[in-house]
């Protein structure tokens, strides 16, 4: 189902990330596009909003990609949870995802890769750092657009653990009043 | 409480770092001892186990870490709840927080930072590569010992999303037969 989404301030994307959910990202070069999952990322800064993460070179996403210095980190949730094994377990050397797994893609506002309409949340990402991809498939992007569903406030995200295993996003716990206010 | 803790494979440090829980990092230098809470990080590489996460330099930890080159990566369960808040809202240059919060220092068998002895997992730390920590405060660390809780397999543990808010683990779920063999 496609999510209604709207735009969401591109300095608190933490708030979706750095829970550590996986993610699918999309991306597109030449009229091929592609989708991946990816588990190893971390939120870096908040303005400029940046993102660090690994695509190994191995992924057929990972050139296009690089070529394009582009792509959009989709947050998909427990709904999605076969889509995204599914993913992760096939090639976009061999097939194209988003007609194996009915999934659409909408045109980004910022990017030329896609947004997957089905996910909770989409982040249009532009490659700002490429300086450890030689030696770790390490990318930098900076988040400059963000949409984001209005509802639920706190989706059920899909948070791996290796081995075909997930843990999914449980309750939320407020400790807002034991922070100090420079720290909120 | 302190733990129970026996080694673990540090190739497997995936299995509890990858989920995105807030983690504690505790350090030493010359005698003087800090904790920091951190959720900014992303498992890099299985072997060497690499981890890579962001100190920002205002804490007094981080240059604790830059000096030694060494780290523990503790990882807090919801029974430590207050005390992560805790460290995260006071300083090291005013306090020991290991005193504050009565943690109990553990000497690491491969570096000299001390482990946290009432955390469930407890990943020793050498640094390994630097190359953006003047861009970005981006440190590259090479787990060389984990120590791990036997039970429970699944802890609960934190999940940052700002605002004074966490996320709490939630239920496993299990694909497993839906990968292909060589994506386990």
């Amino acid at each position: 189902m496609r999510k209604e989404r709207t735009d969401f301030p591109v300095a608190n994307v933490r708030r979706h990330l750095e829970p550590g959910p996986v993610v699918l990202v999309s991306s597109a070069w030449r009229g091929e596009t592609d989708i991946m999952t990816m588990g190893w990322h971390t939120v870096m800064e908040f303005v400029p909003s940046l993102v660090g993460c690994i695509i190994a070179a191995g992924n057929h996403s990972f050139e296009l990609v690089r070529r394009s210095g582009e792509c959009v980190i989709n947050l998909p949730t427990t709904a999605l949870t076969d889509v995204v094994v599914g993913i992760g377990n096939c090639s976009g050397a061999e097939v194209d995802k988003f007609a194996k797994f009915g999934l659409t893609a909408v045109p980004g506002q910022k990017v030329k890769a896609p947004l997957v309409a089905e996910c909770h949340a989409n982040f249009e990402c532009k490659l700002e750092d490429d300086a450890l991809v030689e030696r770790y498939n390490f990318l930098i992007f900076e988040i400059v657009k963000a949409h984001v569903a209005p509802r639920p406030k706190h989706p059920q995200t899909l948070h791996y653990t290796g081995d075909g295993v997930f843990m999914v996003s449980g309750k939320i716990v407020s400790r807002r009043r034991q922070f100090r206010p420079g720290m909120l």
